[in-house]
């Protein structure tokens, strides 16, 4: 089954996106529908723990999925094939998605009867980290292949993140990385940021994962 | 030897970064400077293959290196550490360089005396290819972890580049990557993209890279 609707986003035109952002978590909450912003850099494998999330909580919830990119549909193909309502935003170049864009996104993925939201926001660690789209939490993923330096380098994204995963844990053994030393660089940046490293090829560390997204979206729709 | 200044660099005022990226290249034609802009994600190997590529050619080529990053000087003092000119860029938050800004940050270097400036650019697959910073080249790196359908996600980033070093090629047993279907991707957003697979760690493919870029050096400096 491959079944979603492709929609090509309007640049925002509305200057005061934390107004607009604070609006929309503010209409969220009442309509009980938890949103997640999850960001990385390309190829850290949100996609992946995406669709390992989704087959652990889909019977637990009503999930629904926007895929944002700048081109291609292939995140959109890969997540509407396990069953969930999907749409595929295409950015038109842009870098990031505001709260104005995501609001767009909601309105195309139609959010009647969903639990959960989630927005895959475009694979970059610079410019969507200066955007509040509105999400109730943002989640972040950084990969072992990248090294252990990123917080240093990127620090804005690894500051508004509430949740840092580290992927690829299995291949630990085949690069220069320290967990320990990782996770010093992240609490610098963001004393409150909750750390689990993960692996979503193997399914190492994803049950602590589904299982705090469970309880956030249980304590948000109370 | 950890010798390197810190430049904070101001946000262009100008609009037409076109003009000023050809005038640039007109200017190091005329000093016989070769300008190298190298991209890729954050954590593709950027600073792991210029230290490669830097050990291998600074008897031949007199070398300069602007490390741009939002923050920290951990990629500078590792590259000041082979013993070339070296400064880093600090963007102040800013996504890519433009023109105007790697005027900036070649004013900071110091050009004399230099056949080669590299800029190692922001770590990010989509602002920095919107930019032309007046490279005589512009190469990207994509690194195995990845995968293989960036191309088909990131199209203006590698229909940009001269070259796509597809780099970490010692991982390819412990990822599911293609290199053939990614050099198919590659060459359909850029046909005349130069693919070289290499691997900084293990030194795999760098001396075809290493030559490459000798022969364009000598190239435009006649």
């Amino acid at each position: 089954m491959e079944e979603f609707k492709v929609l090509e986003i309007k640049k925002s035109v509305f200057s005061c996106n934390e107004k607009h952002a604070e609006e929309l978590r503010g209409q969220l909450k009442e309509k009980k529908i938890f949103l997640l912003n999850l960001m990385s850099s390309p190829g850290s494998g949100k996609t992946t723990t995406l669709t390992r999330t989704i087959e652990t909580l889909k019977e637990k919830l009503r999930i629904g999925v926007m895929e944002a990119d700048i081109d291609s549909d292939v995140d959109a193909k890969t997540i509407s094939n396990l069953g969930v309502k999907t749409i595929q935003l295409h950015t038109g170049g842009m870098c990031h998605l505001d709260a104005n864009m995501t609001v767009q996104g909601l309105k195309g993925l139609g959010t009647e009867e969903l639990d959960l939201a989630i927005l895959e926001n475009v694979g970059n660690l610079v410019c969507p980290a200066e955007f509040d789209t509105g999400a109730v939490k943002n989640v972040m993923i950084l990969s072992v292949p990248e090294g252990h330096d990123k917080p240093l380098k990127y620090p804005l994204m690894f500051s508004v993140c509430d949740v840092v995963l580290i992927n690829k844990v299995d291949v630990l053994p085949y690069f220069d990385f320290d967990l320990e030393i990782c996770k010093k660089n992240i609490l610098m940046r963001n004393p409150k940021a909750k750390i689990i490293p993960i692996s979503a090829k193997t399914g190492e560390g994803l049950q602590q994962w589904t299982d705090w997204l469970l309880n956030e979206v249980r304590a948000w729709k109370k």
